[in-house]
């Protein structure tokens, strides 16, 4: 087993962070040395997240009083925007640190693609160039060396994981993707916002940011590449009134496959050895209770009745496989740990 | 105002005919003289739903013990099959009886459809050809002076509510039609069954039935009557974890309509004169929460970024709009009550 | 029937004010000319409560552009503090105009209270003095005249009622009354706070405020003088993960009544006439679920296995029967209306 | 390390089964080698829950399938009545084979108290007397012993380890205990009942059991047993509209300690070595949430308004540190095993 990594966590009051540690704290080979959060600086952990109260922690500091230099990894927990910023800090002041980023800063190939949608020009286009993008179970060969390892977004994760390797059999068509996609609340982040208020968002439900959500350009981009084209796919966020989960059911056309089973068998071949994706039984729905807490992603195709099309349904934890968990399996490849490590844990379920 | 009319309502003890019951006690002009629950018969309606212990409400009995003669209207809120046997019966017994069908026993027109989705033959075809499709806002006509008045489903009445005027102009194509549906729990009823448990339910999200909801060929069947064409449509059902509420994401090409704009404005203009039906304001998201207990429904349409398509969304209470409130609806038309008569409430937001 | 009544609505973007119009806007003699919200100004309601839309209701205003010699009945919906101060404007502008005051700043009789609970002096103390307790059983008198109506807090509302009959009849002993409360999130109003977040709030439950909660006070003032004496209770709430609905728990010792059944007995007396008070079924459980939406009070006493003691529940919706729908009745009683109109309508279950 | 403890579990199909195998899967000293549940003797462990597919489980078998010489250890989580009966044959076939039953059979130490609140006279009052209460932390040497270890009841559980250390000091009186407590809808179990419908049980929330729940007994033994004097408490449990989690708020009088913090005092001291119970921060209130899914149990006390009574506040997961979890926690006990083996797992927040 490598020694101790000495890392540090950036953003560690919102819901990213605070899964990051529920989880890292139990990794035999993580050193949490350095947490920060600038409005709490100062604070221990447990007065912003008693639930992590037993855990020996570090108090929050501001990311000023980091020393770069003392950290071999830093995961990244901060907005967008004020990532970027400090990622190129980072790595000016310490090029041996390795960056996990779970922001949205490095996740997009192309500069412009990046200023339209997120408002502003990149500040560091040349190290988003160095950046690997951070869906482990499709690109471990570039996380492994990478100087920044951008997590995928929450969606991005469940969309990719489930139709990557059908895009790349050209099994399904990249015409005409409808990813109809729904997420518990935690996925809008732990900042106070009206719609998220207990009373707003329970017993309701509700799409939002329809055609607008930037999570929709990430998806194409990975999409696009796995099949040698530029795609443009409808995608449709819904708000479903519980904390955590995230399921999307893909509405597809086929490809070269002939029907749900066939995309099954393409799928339960690329994810025969994956330890953390399961392919559901035939008629078994996915649902995202079953993968809770974990890091698990759960995969399953129908029949559409519309022929010439199917549908593929895809479930996993936004906070755990689709960020805090995924950053881990990420740091465990890019330090050469067992890529389970940390994360073994079973759903909790119900 | 009409006088009094005396009513039955069959099956009492399930959660539509215990909503048929909290709007229509209130309403002027009519007077359960009948509730029937075979399993209850005996018992109090304030032991099987304390919430209406206030009412003034006679005791279940069987539907024996019933004197169809005495009564104008039956409100049938039983299972399909049972529904079908028993209208006969009343018809028969008592030819001026007029019958509000909540069940799915006459909605559909093609007796080899309803064999083939409910698994066995209808056993009075003759009458099925007499009912009206009871979708209030498109079929006030048939309404009015039909014996049978068969209750669209829950789902078909979001769907319907929001495409047929989009349909019906040619706006949209019937082609490629992809109705991505969410529902509250309720919509499985209040048998017991281990997925509707709230351990089971709360806090997980999953699709159910993916080409087999028997609310599938119900959809195909108007619009397919309001294109002059046969339709197959993709329905993918999930269940959401709040108790009341139904939305409908309808995934659709455009025919004659341009964009979004134009199908709004179609929309606005087919239901500036309804009672129940707001088409949303530009940018809102229509929300469950936002017609909760009330008859309304809430359409919007949004440009899609895929060229040449459309997502139109509608939401209802699955309960009222989708069941006993339309069930109401239909009887102010039948019995020439003011339609929105009992169904007044604005919705309980939170 | 009496002509309409003008009425304004201050604070009408809180969840207190929205009820208050869901239920108003049905009312015959009810006529919103008013409706305040000082940061929405401008505004239509259905930009701030999409519920309301359906509602014609005028734009929203501040304070200050309402023509107080106008306006015959004016509900205030302000937090405390803000409430006494334009009370006392408005009051000496018109002071014909009638006050229903449903925050808490007219509900305290005695100045020293007043200001230790609530970290300030009363700005009118001899206003405080002419307002009337608008709990409406049990103070009609005093409402059918008074200048400013106070309505209770809502979990005084829901002990008051549980107990007042038992306390005045001597029934129960005011030594020792442990009043163990729990309250939907509504109950926290909708600004914004982090331990109302979905999020947190959801599939959690916890205390707060353990003896340090201002109903506290307001149901010791109560209680004792019921009992014509100074009491002390120990008044804890919790916080549940649900809307709307409020349960009280209260277990206290027995005075003169021997059991459960006496203590049934009495407040089936007390209450026999009351449209809106229901003793439940000897066995029943009062649930919240089973008043939702209502202005109903659903209650129970059971007995204890420590001799000398019982048990009584209480349930009330917060929002209805605990604030506006009480509001309501209590305007139905001072401006001479049926005291059940608008609020009619039966609990939304489930 | 000790060598591989061969289990057999029992009632495989309940959520506490459940729980014990998401835990126990982890646990490197334990191998399941049987799992039984009679109705679905044949069938995987993952067609009865999916989210356990990941974890390599031999299918389910009927009780009468496994034989009982190959099984150092058998947790037992069936019904009470069953449980004693399967019991006693293991323990007669297999003498070594020792018993970690988390169902309520052998939690009584009186026959008649058993007999009265069960509703049949135990099978095998001579086995009861050998069964040692798992209480982990207040019963260690008994339980490393003992061929039957009774794990208690969730709330026993909560209650006891708040209040042991107080009553066994003296810091508190027995007299006139109030116990108000709270549970999630899990607590009810697995099997269908309406209430416990997602429909019924959701934004609801109300009392059941007042006075007749059987763990009022066990807690008055426990208590009564520290406090060397017989016992009568008033246990007040609540259903919540959440699926795990416990709270329970005693409302207690002083004996010997003149407040709270006298009170924290003697917790914090007691507990101090503990591993999985915190004392919270002097005015954290606890939570639910704070705990979820994890072996924790979190307590606090505040002082009463009313003079000499305290309120002391504890808060678990009942499905773990109520059930699954301390019967691990009891198996590592017995086994040897460091006491926190497979129960490090953080609480899963939100």
């Amino acid at each position: 087993m490598p020694a101790k990594v000495k890392a540090a966590l950036l953003g560690a009051s919102g819901y990213t962070g605070a899964d990051l540690l529920r989880l890292g704290v139990l990794h035999p080979g993580l050193d949490f040395v350095a947490l920060t959060a600038n409005t709490h600086a100062g604070k221990p952990m447990s007065s912003v997240f008693p639930h992590l109260s037993s855990a020996k922690l570090p108090d929050l500091v501001t990311n000023e009083a980091v020393e770069w230099t003392d950290v071999d990894v830093v995961f990244c927990g901060l907005p967008h925007g004020a990532s970027q910023k400090i990622i190129v800090e980072i790595l000016e002041a310490s090029p041996k640190t390795r960056i996990i980023d779970m922001s949205a800063d490095y996740r997009l190939r192309d500069v412009e693609t990046y200023a339209k949608w997120y408002g502003a020009p990149h500040v560091s286009p040349e190290w988003q160039k160095k950046a690997a993008y951070g869906l482990t179970e499709h690109n471990r060969d570039a996380i492994r060396t990478a100087p920044i390892i951008a997590c995928p977004g929450c969606y991005p994760t469940a969309v990719l994981l489930a139709l990557l390797p059908l895009v790349g059999a050209g099994a399904i068509s990249t015409e005409d993707m409808i990813i109809d996609a729904k997420s518990g609340i935690t996925g809008a982040g732990r900042g106070l916002k009206q719609n998220t208020l207990f009373a707003e968002a329970g017993e309701s439900l509700s799409p939002y940011s329809i055609g607008s959500h930037r999570h929709g350009p990430e998806i194409e981009q990975e999409i696009g590449k796995a099949a040698g084209a530029e795609v443009v796919v409808n995608f449709t966020p819904h708000l479903i009134p519980m904390s955590r989960g995230e399921l999307i059911t893909a509405h597809v056309r086929l490809g070269s496959a002939r029907n749900a089973a066939e995309l099954r068998d393409i799928l339960a071949a690329a994810y025969a050895d994956e330890p953390f994706i399961r392919i559901a039984g035939r008629s078994e729905m996915p649902a995202t209770g079953h993968v809770r807490g974990s890091n698990h992603a759960l995969i399953n195709v129908f029949d559409d009745r519309i022929p010439g099309r199917a549908i593929v349904v895809g479930a996993i934890d936004n906070l755990v496989k689709g960020s805090a968990g995924q950053a881990i399996q990420n740091f465990n490849v890019a330090f050469g740990f067992a890529e389970t490590t940390a994360l073994e844990a079973l759903p909790l379920f119900p």
